[in-house]
C-alpha cells in the first residue's frame, strides 16, 4: 500500500495550537485522577429537576419547532430575555443587538473572522483564557500584550491600529482578576477615543461571592465594546449557549458580517436548547434564586480549597482568594516548572493546568512557567483536600 | 451625539454574503405565503414521539453528562453508531475518523479553515449548495468552476493545485442530480492521483424514492475523500448535529487541525441533542423503518409537485424529476428573470430561490438567471398544487 500525497494545509493552521485543558481533561476522565484543571461546574449545580420539568413541557408545547431549523439570530424570546435580563441589570439593550451564540466561544471566532486582519495587532491580557487565543489564532493575529496593574490592563495600552482588544474583567480566567469600576470606566473611554473594538467577555459575572463586580465595560461605552455572555456557568455548559451583544449602532455593519459569519459557520444554536431555556423560562424559573444556590454552594468550595492550600502548600507559594470566579491561580517558587511537574502530579492523581498554557503565543512570560490555574467547582471539599495533599506530595522539597 | 468612529472590518469580510435562501425564510415566517423557497422538513417527518420519549429516559438516565462540558470529538456512543452504520452501509470507517459536527455545516466551515488559502484555487459546481459557498468565502479562495456532463462533473477537471474540491453527489441542493457511479468512482481515483482533497457533502443520501444511490466517492478512495454527513434530514435540523469523516491515514496532520479549529469555534456540538439521540438509539428505534416512512412522504409530495407543475406552469418550462433529496431544479424559458420574478411571487403569496443564488460568487453563469428551485418536502400536497397555480400566475404570459 503506497503513502497517499500530503494534503497542502492552510498556512494559518501553523498558529493553531491543542487547548492544554482539553487535552488533561481526556486524561483525567479516564483515570482516577483528581482534577483540578477543567472547569467543569458540579452537576450539583445544575437546575436539573426544573430542566427536566421543562423538557417535559417542551414535547407538550413546541416539540415541532425544537426540532426544526430557526433562524440564524436565535429564537426571539430568548433575544428578548437577554435583552431584558441585561437591562434589569443596568445594561440597557434591545432585543436586535443580541445574537444567541452556541456558547461564548463561539462569539469569539466570530469577532475573530469578522475583525482580524492576518499580521494586525490584537491586544491580550497575559495571562489570558487560552479558548480566546485559540479561537483567535486562526485568523493569524499579531499578538499584543495588554500592559496591566493592579486595577486591570492600562487604559494607554489601547491604542488605534489595533484591530480589537479582548478582556476578561470579571474574575478573569485564570487569574480570577476583578478590574475596578474606575479601570473599567477609563479604558471604555480609551476604546471610543481610539475607535479599537473591546471584547469583553463576561463569563463568570454572575459568580460573585461577597459582592457584585462593577458594571461592565459595556455600560460606559456601548459604541464600543462588544459584550459576550455564557450561559454555561448559570445553568449548564452541555447546552452550548451563550449571546453577543453588538452595539446598536454597529448593527448594520458588524452585526450584520456577524450574522453571515454564522450563517456560514453552523446556520444556528441548536433549536432543542433554546426551546428547553425557553420552556423553563415560562414555567417561571427563578434564575436569581438559583444563582444564590450556586453562589453559596461555590464559596464553601472556594474556602476549602484555600483551607487546603493553607494545610498543605510549603512555604514559597503564594495566592489571592478569588472573589469570584472558578479559579485560584498560584504562583510558585521562582524556580519551579509547573508544566514539568504536571506528569508527577497526573501520576500522583491529581491535575491542574500549568500557567504557560495561558501565556500569548510565542510570548510567553517567564513567570508564567511558574504558575498554575487551580479550579475549586467540580471536586467537593473533601475531594479538594485529598487533592491539594496530592499536590503538595510531588512539591519540589515535599517530605 | 457623535457617531462613533468606523471600525476596521477584516478584508476576508468583503468576500461574506447573505443566505439568499435565509432571507427569504424570514419573509416568509411572517406571512401567508406558501413556500418553495426553505429545505424545511415537514415537522410531520420527525420521529418526535420517540424522541419525546428518548427525553423522557434521558432526565432519568444521563440528565448530568446532557447538561456538562464534553470531548471536542462528540459522544464516543455516537461516533461509534456512525462509524457502525456507514461500514453496515458498505462504507468502512472506524470510529477515530468521526468528529460530530453541529449540522454538515460546521464541517464545511472546519474544512475551509484548515484547506483553503486565500487566492488559492478551490474547485466547485455551479449551481452549488450556497452553504458551502458562504462558508468556504471568508477563508478567500479563488473560485474555480467544475465543468459538468449529464453523469456529473468531469474528473479532469479536478487539478493538482486545487486546494480542495466540493461536490454533493447524490440529489445535489439545487440541480438534484445524482453523480453516476462509473463518475464517482473515476471521480475518487483521479483525487487520489493529484493528491487534492475532495469535500462530499451527502446530506440528501438517505432520501432517495425508487433505488439507493451509487456508493460515496470515499468508498473508492478513502484516503483522499473527507465524507460529510447530516442529521437533519434523517432525523431532525434542529438538533444541529452531523459528522465529518476523516480519512484514517490523514487524522495526525488534518484531524488533529480539525479537531483545534473545532476547539476555537464552540468547543463541542450540544451535549444535550447528543445525549437525546444516544437515548433514541438505546431504546431501539428503528432508524431504517423511519427512514422508509420519510422516503413514502417525500415520494407523494414530489409526485404532486410534478404533477402541479405540469398543470399550472406555460409552455417553455423544463424540469426532470428528482430520483431524490428535496428540490425540483427548473429551467425557465431564456429571457426570465428569476430574481426579478420574485418580488411578484411573494405578492401573489408563495415563494422560491431564484437559480442565481446557487452561482459561484463573482461568475455567476448568465444560465442560473433563468433557473429555479423549489422544495416539495415542507408542503403538503394540496399546497404545493396552490403553490405552483400562484408562481405561474405571476409567469410572463400568464393570463
Amino acid at each position: 500500500m503506497s503513502m497517499p500525497q500530503a494534503w497542502r494545509l492552510a498556512a494559518r493552521t501553523a498558529a493553531m495550537r491543542p487547548s492544554a485543558v482539553r487535552d488533561i481533561l481526556k486524561v483525567t476522565q479516564q483515570s482516577r485522577v483528581l482534577s483540578l484543571a477543567g472547569g467543569l461546574p458540579s452537576p450539583d449545580s445544575f437546575p436539573i429537576e426544573a430542566l427536566a420539568e421543562a423538557s417535559r413541557r417542551l414535547w407538550l408545547e413546541r416539540g415541532a419547532s425544537a426540532l426544526q431549523y430557526a433562524a440564524s439570530e436565535g429564537w426571539p424570546a430568548l433575544r428578548q430575555w437577554v435583552a431584558q435580563r441585561l437591562s434589569a441589570h443596568g445594561v440597557p439593550v434591545a432585543p436586535e443587538q443580541v445574537l444567541i451564540t452556541s456558547g461564548s466561544q463561539q462569539g469569539l471566532d466570530l469577532l475573530g473572522k469578522v475583525l482580524i486582519e492576518p499580521g494586525q495587532p490584537v491586544l491580550v491580557e497575559q495571562p489570558s483564557y487560552l479558548g480566546a487565543l485559540q479561537s483567535f489564532a486562526p485568523y493569524q493575529p499579531a499578538w499584543h500584550t495588554w500592559a496591566t496593574d493592579a486595577e486591570g490592563p492600562l487604559p494607554d495600552g489601547l491604542r488605534a491600529g489595533h484591530r480589537l482588544a479582548y478582556l476578561v474583567p470579571s474574575y478573569q480566567n485564570p487569574s480570577a482578576r476583578c478590574v475596578s469600576s474606575q479601570r473599567r470606566r477609563a479604558l471604555a473611554l480609551r476604546a471610543a477615543a481610539v475607535g479599537v473594538p473591546v471584547v469583553e467577555d463576561d463569563p463568570y459575572g454572575e459568580l460573585w461571592y461577597e459582592q457584585a463586580p462593577p458594571p461592565p465595560l459595556f455600560t460606559h461605552a456601548p459604541d464600543d465594546v462588544v459584550l459576550l455572555g455564557s450561559w454555561s456557568k448559570v445553568l449548564a455548559p452541555g447546552l452550548r449557549l451563550g449571546h453577543l451583544v453588538c452595539p446598536a449602532s454597529r448593527l448594520d455593519d458588524v452585526g450584520a458580517r456577524l450574522l453571515q459569519a454564522r450563517q456560514g459557520a453552523d446556520l444556528h444554536s441548536s433549536s432543542l436548547g433554546q426551546a428547553l431555556v425557553c420552556s423553563l423560562l415560562e414555567q417561571g424559573f427563578d434564575l436569581d434564586a438559583h444563582l444564590a444556590g450556586v453562589r453559596q454552594r461555590y464559596r464553601a468550595q472556594r474556602d476549602a480549597l484555600h483551607q487546603a492550600l493553607l494545610r498543605h502548600l510549603p512555604p514559597g507559594w503564594q495566592w489571592q482568594v478569588p472573589a469570584g470566579g472558578m479559579f485560584f491561580w498560584l504562583q510558585g517558587p521562582a524556580t519551579l516548572d509547573a508544566a514539568a511537574l504536571l506528569p508527577q502530579a497526573l501520576n500522583a492523581g491529581v491535575a491542574f493546568v500549568p500557567g504557560e498554557a495561558f501565556g500569548v503565543p510565542g510570548q510567553v512570560a517567564s513567570a508564567l512557567r511558574s504558575c498554575m490555574r487551580l479550579s475549586f467547582v467540580t471536586l467537593s471539599p473533601d475531594q479538594l483536600d485529598e487533592a491539594v495533599r496530592r499536590l503538595a506530595s510531588c512539591l519540589p522539597g515535599a517530605a
